[in-house]
């Protein structure tokens, strides 16, 4: 085998996940080196690793099994993230592209080595503070369901609008198919350099969402100051927000990595997901 | 004067607004009898009645000091409610015919005999007690923001839509410039019976906005059940709801009334506001 | 057998639609008396009767085999239409609902006796004299295409809107799913008194469809005296318009009628479709 | 000065814009060596030269008089465009940035000296024959207004999509504040380097606009043997095709230029001329 060392990590709530993570060791355990995430580990009762340590240990990859927030969970662990390879156990997703009947056969390919590719992520700062790094998106929301928020957004400094909304969404070209496409926005291929911003539900009826250049730097005030508001980020994580705190968005310096398991191409495999 | 009694109501955080209002009683004491309501009252140091119970003090109509925001509430107090005469000093209202320099002339000529408006409510029932009477919508929104909720929305018992989305936003015409419209909801004529389901953010990209009959029973049920939601009632009132919930919403028996002060038709004043 | 005499119509251009057709009339001729569409008769080398002469005839209702483009090209050369049974020998089809494999059974049952639904038409005048009746819609659109044209659409005598646009379409509850659903409009239920109108590509960013009564008077006037534009019945016929035209649309005092097939409500059929 | 030479073009239909274009000349013919294109030179009565010729004249930028088509029509007219300084005469528009009492003030300093921004243009081939280069947007549209057409769209031989829709919309980030953006897709900073794909009112709901890399190589072809079609370029020129015929579009290898005369950031001049 070419490749020595590999990760898993999975959801935990459902029976036939933790089948399927229970195959893949029993299948490649005197193959590779395998290192099983805390959390799983803990549900299998066997030894784990944490995510974040991975890298440290030499593994080359990390196969998950669940759907794309387990993916997103996972990469948001490494500062740095292993190319990942996703065992699709969720419903429609566009992070997993290896259905549970290939698996095996499709991991057996990989160890003989894989080439991956690599998608843009952004940095969240909190009032200079990093609080994460998103791999789809970036939702500014209000606190209140169904409660306008304003909203100033800046890109270098220049206004580029300020919106009375349910919220605004900053998402990657690999975000652009999720929560960004739902609030109306367009498809973006992950080869175009760009972060699309995208208001849900603003109540100014001539808003559009913009494409700008992956490395703007994005600032986001609440300009009303009674109301709050929640940044979720890869709707897996969110934080409180309060008036007079300043939101930026930066790319990453670190992408996301996926490892590459087949030639077709962007337009194809978007068209099959949303069909 | 043909009008004896009239009520008052008001935004009760702002200076202008409250000296509008003295200015209101200033003006027309001697002329009509005026009721100005409990809060509103409170702040100016005199004494009040609560709007619900001016309908049995034979008040004939109520104006009100504010925004949008003032008349709904207001409307929202009264089981039958008496007609509106809505002061504008909001932002942008659809329910606010009357610029503040206006108001006193206006008010004169219509304590001289008026005709108004009814405009179709809708009453929210969860688990078969009433909740509330929407002048302009219901929206039931993932209490999460930027969490997908997913419902069930049933219209006499047919299935209409199970939806993955933010929210889904049910609203009378008068409400269709209002929320429903920030989300992609068609503006429809009060004249048309009519109610728009308008799905905020759905997953399914062939969602689209529905018209259905005003006398339609409509029920709405969580799909998933670790997820709760939010009923936000015009904006102003929320109840959270959970998995087990039956959220029912059918016609009021009892509409809205705007007093009529100008024969502009329907298109041309909603146009005039959104421009 | 209840039903008498039947009509039947279909395209000219397919062999299995033809075949259908000579399959209802071998199964069916004994029963009742038929009557064949002019130019299906000429096809066949059988004797026709024009649709627009099968009412003064005795027909009962009248069975379309093809797609609806049929249906509505049948419906529009009555005045006063007979009920429809459309089988459905075409593609996607709102207005066809019976597949081929049932045409043979579903006819049989029909003829003992039916129940038929009725939908608004609306009757197009240019310069006051009266062109067509639609079922689904109006478009008066651009006549070159990708180049906007100005229009003013008026509602008994109110602007609705000044529009620059590739076009307009106006459409009733049955052509709410059809051209006005792709450019945007909502669906609309047929028990719902009222007529969408739905601009086609505005420069107006903040333009969004209107629903408007079923019984307005609109009027269409091209505002911008050198280009001309195209007025499109149903996606059938059309005709070309000068600046100096007036285009008026009113609710036709006759329905289309469709013969009530099965008791599936309108949402649940409307989202067979769709999905 | 140290510009010496400078061309004019404009509009020739309305007294004001001539009246601009003596006022131009009259300031600035003593120290600028001054072009006027052929058809402005024609209603003047003086001598012209085409503005194919200007760049072998050694002209070292073209003032336009007019508004978006009077530039669009004029950078089409050269292969390798010159800088472009629009003075506004038109109506909105996004790509002259001066306003006429500004004009004779703004010359004067770009006289002096100026920078100047690049903009992808597009190249369009039909069955191999390039016709024209596209500055905004390349629109394949049905001949026939309110037909829908069926085409195929490959990006780099990959199939984009199978579109049955009014036509499709290929913008440059320069184009996607014109037709594009009336069609619904998103508005695109200029340095993003990509393309948007537009479907004008589609069939199928769950379309959406795609942005895609600026490099890419897109081919169109009518998949209906019956319909045909018309490419429309930057809505100034139109060409008919047919179902069998090939159309290509790349990215040219000569950008338009537009001379730089102000520092404020892209979305705020957008947003000035959206409100």
């Amino acid at each position: 085998m070419a490749i020595k060392k590999i990760g898993i990590a999975s959801r935990c709530d459902r029976p036939e996940v933790l089948q399927m993570v229970r195959d893949i060791i029993e299948n490649f355990h005197s193959k590779v080196k395998i290192y099983v995430s805390t959390s799983t580990a803990n549900v299998l009762g066997i030894e784990g690793t944490p995510v974040e340590k991975m890298r440290d240990e030499g593994v080359e990859l990390i196969i998950t099994v669940g759907g794309d927030g387990t993916v997103l969970r996972n990469i948001a662990k490494m500062k740095d993230p292993l190319p990942i390879l996703g065992i699709n156990m969720g419903t429609l997703g566009f992070l997993v592209d290896v259905e549970p009947e290939d698996a095996i056969e499709t991991i057996e390919e990989v160890l003989y080595g894989f080439s991956y590719i690599e998608r843009m992520r952004m940095d969240v700062f909190l009032n200079r503070e990093m609080l994460e790094t998103a791999t789809n998106e970036i939702a500014v929301m209000s606190a209140k369901p169904a409660k306008i928020i304003q909203l100033e957004v800046y890109v270098n400094d220049c206004l580029l609008d300020e919106m009375r909304a349910d919220g605004v969404i900053f998402a990657t070209p690999t975000g652009s198919t999720a929560y960004a496409m739902s609030a109306g926005g367009p498809i973006i291929n992950p080869r175009v350099n760009a972060i699309v911003v995208v208001p849900v539900a603003p109540f100014k009826l001539s808003s559009r969402p913009w494409v700008i250049p992956s490395d703007s730097e994005i600032t986001i005030k609440l300009s009303d100051n009674e109301k709050e508001a929640v940044i979720a980020i890869d709707g897996q994580k969110s934080y409180r927000i309060k008036p007079e705190d300043v939101v930026k968005l930066r790319k990453s310096k670190y992408p996301a990595r996926f490892v590459r398991i087949s030639d077709t191409c962007f337009y194809e495999r978007v068209q099959r997901k949303l069909s």
